[in-house]
């Protein structure tokens, strides 16, 4: 065995979340967090792989529902980026300034934009006359940037981000209002195809996306018991439209405000999220569906029989391939049976198949599935069936492992006793609440968690009064640390 | 039929190429130039959608041959970009930086990258221990930025523009060099695959990429006479490595430094190329591999028998989807068929199938072409079958007829009053050159054009003395406007 190549490592139990997330990031090739400026992130080969195969997803659905493909350029001017004044007030503090190129100082600033509404409206204003030409539905997958002055973890919080945006004028607020619901449609469609589980939250009013009358948010659970803001939805308003005089001609002739909604999901953060629900002791666990390889095929050597195996192996190899399941034969002969498996699991790959003499001569395969580390055998001629059968199997373990833990995490505070006690336990945490802002505030200040707003579309009547003030509540709000 | 739809339009002629080329980005939705900071485009619907397909292309080819996907900031700090001599020369004229963040000034001033070569060899000096780790081969479609001064043209010349950068690092020379073969069929295949026409040119040494030892680029001609480089291929020999101190230890336990190749496809360009190549008086031809939509179906209603062609233009929809071919169906009772053939040949979608009740009722279909409006007829039974036969001829044609027109422009001069008057006739003319940058200089002032390189791998050798200092020619090299 060459001494240069990977040896047998010793694992880090998930349960030490943060040295557990890094290891897994630098170890299965995801991102590397050693750029030389703060904050900013390499997406390296195995990540990014995962990531496109996210981000496809996501597209395809959006086109398929009417989202024209564009790409709006990075920069916005200073004046644009000023227009609205709830989003200047809500993004000034944390973005970059472009001002001089080559040797020359520029005659207006640039922002370097920390989301696109305010280089997209002033083109909506020119490309919509009439009632004719709405809805106007566009997306465009991008980085955005952000001067963030918390601590940064790569793909939860960083300077740099990938990002789907969608941008949408229509014609009334109701037709808005449908457009939001489409889109939590969407993104839920996305998520769960990963087999992650969150839940949709109305933001509260001071916590709602600078210039928007409201915004619902995926926050999904994280094993440190932070909520993952994976995905938020914003209803704007006229908000944007007053600001970029975005008005259309209606069928009787007259000037009237469009109605914008927009919506994000952060690629980084979908990942994160997919890493660290899913993910074990012995590393990354993929969903099939965004695997880069779905299965890998690893021969078992036995003296004088290692070319049956191999054979063999390649047989499958093929089989699986020309069906269109994404498959890695590994046949690296520096390395151990052992030392492959470390590191195919390490990757996440769903199903490994092991080949030696005994599978070759009966015809047979043997399969360990990455989620439970079960073994099963099936016969060669069930080889395709097989893994679609267990690539759904391993979509629902995923799914209910996932759904199960979030569920032991949720808990109902009455106290403000009981909800520190939870919040030390990590938990998002029921409480009932007023509404009011004052409370909120006081809440953040007595425990180390937050309001996160209440359950969207499903009402939650309150059970007591405001945990806080005690006066009557009006809702269940949902508390938890944050990224 | 409802006043706010366009109307039919007069068409302005290809001849007229700045005319018709803007007119075709806006009616087509290419790119919209109105975006309030100049040199800054923003990518539409039918534009990026075809983007999308050419990267997508591209994409797959660099994974089948070992390129990891990767993503690397878009920001590079000052120390880093200055490292390496030639390169922070060729570049340092033409870059925006970022000063401030929020209300702060940075310690660091950053670039917007203007190609990614100082951003990633940091990581690649991480990444890079042995001989075992090489070669390494990454890609990343991203957005680079140049404050250029020339005049800008969409898609041809902007401040902002969208490629695929392959970064690469080697053991020896010579696998680079192989590397570099590798590079240039790739980017061969993609460009073949969508009918447009180029030469490949090793650039004169004062004309190379800013830190390589030389340069290839493919040459596509253009309407107006310019040269469209539409890619760029890169041997960085040592000098980067050395700059970067980018080692490895060989097998014998020493330390080498590494050879490294770039190469970046310009996907403005290579759009602009398809644009202007195949485009005729009607708007955009479009190859059927990137089209968006690849045929449109326009029911002729006929008074009494509208019922009868829709259903029948719905069989064949459906007949046509089911099989993977990219259709629409235009049923918007606003447009006369007239204007929607106007509409559908400006978007270039490659076939039109007109559907009547005399196909409805004879089960056939009438096709026409966009590249030739040419009409055929076929059975039903046959559509699949045709439709695909035709994209074989339509591809075929789309080539032939841009490489005719490339030949037809090719000229080769003898004297400089040839040269001028090929240069006015914007020609793409072939000279004897000594190879000395002086006469290079000289005949830049001289004629409106200038020397873009030496045919790449055809030798061909001199068939004069030098064209300009009239001593004995070591090179036939290419003489052209450009962008």
């Amino acid at each position: 065995m060459a001494a240069n190549k990977t040896i047998q490592k010793t694992l880090i139990p998930k349960e030490n979340f943060s040295e557990w997330y890094d290891n897994v990031l630098l170890e299965a090739k995801i991102v590397d967090d050693r750029y030389p400026v703060k904050g900013f992130t390499v997406y390296t080969g195995w990540g990014f792989s995962i990531v496109k195969r996210i981000i496809s997803m996501l597209e395809e659905k959006l086109d398929s529902s009417g989202h024209e493909p564009m790409q709006f350029p990075v920069i916005i001017p200073e004046d644009a980026f000023q227009k609205e004044e709830d989003h200047i007030k809500g993004f000034s503090g944390e973005v970059f300034w472009i001002t001089h190129a080559g040797e020359n100082e520029l005659e207006r600033r640039l922002v370097l934009r920390p989301t696109s509404e305010t280089a997209i409206y002033p083109m909506f204003k020119m490309w919509i006359r009439s009632h004719a030409d709405l809805p106007l539905l566009m997306n465009q997958t991008c980085n955005v940037y952000r001067y963030e002055t918390k601590a940064t973890r790569p793909l939860y919080r960083g300077r740099e981000f990938l990002w789907n945006e969608g941008h949408t004028a229509h014609a009334t607020y109701n037709e808005a209002e449908e457009q939001i619901r489409t889109a939590i449609r969407i993104y839920s469609e996305v998520y769960d195809s990963l087999s992650l589980n969150y839940i949709k939250l109305r933001r509260p009013d001071f916590d709602k996306f600078a210039g928007a009358d409201y915004s619902v948010a995926f926050d999904a659970w994280n094993p440190d018991g932070k909520s993952n803001q994976i995905g938020t939805v914003h209803q704007l308003g006229n908000n944007f439209a007053k600001a970029f005089e975005m008005t259309y001609e209606n069928e009787d002739g007259k000037q009237e405000l469009c109605t914008n909604t927009c919506y994000g999901m952060g690629f980084g953060r979908t990942l994160a999220c997919l890493i660290s629900q899913h993910g074990d002791d012995h590393g990354l666990i993929l969903p099939p569906i965004v695997a880069p390889k779905q299965v890998v095929i690893i021969p078992i050597p036995v003296k004088g029989k290692e070319q049956i195996s191999k054979e063999y192996a390649k047989l499958i190899y093929h089989n699986l391939t020309s069906n269109n399941i994404r498959t890695v034969l590994d046949e690296d002969d520096r390395l151990r049976p052992g030392e492959k498996f470390y590191k195919w699991e390490m990757n996440g790959v769903p199903i490994r198949i092991e080949i030696g003499p005994r599978e070759a001569e009966s015809k047979t395969v043997t399969f360990v599935r990455r989620d439970t580390f079960k073994k099963s055998k099936a016969d060669l001629v069930n080889l395709v069936d097989t893994v679609h059968e267990l690539f759904k199997s391993i979509n629902q373990t995923l799914n209910e492992r996932s759904k199960k833990i979030m569920n032991e995490r949720m808990a109902t505070a009455y106290t403000l006793d009981e909800l520190k006690e939870f919040m030390d336990q990590r938990k998002l945490v029921r409480i009932n609440w007023c509404g009011n802002k004052g409370c909120a505030e006081a809440l953040k200040d007595k425990v180390s968690g937050e309001i996160r707003g209440t359950l969207w579309l499903d009402l939650e009547e309150p059970t007591d009064n405001c945990i806080l003030c005690e006066n009557s509540a009006k809702y269940i709000a949902y508390v938890s640390r944050t990224y």
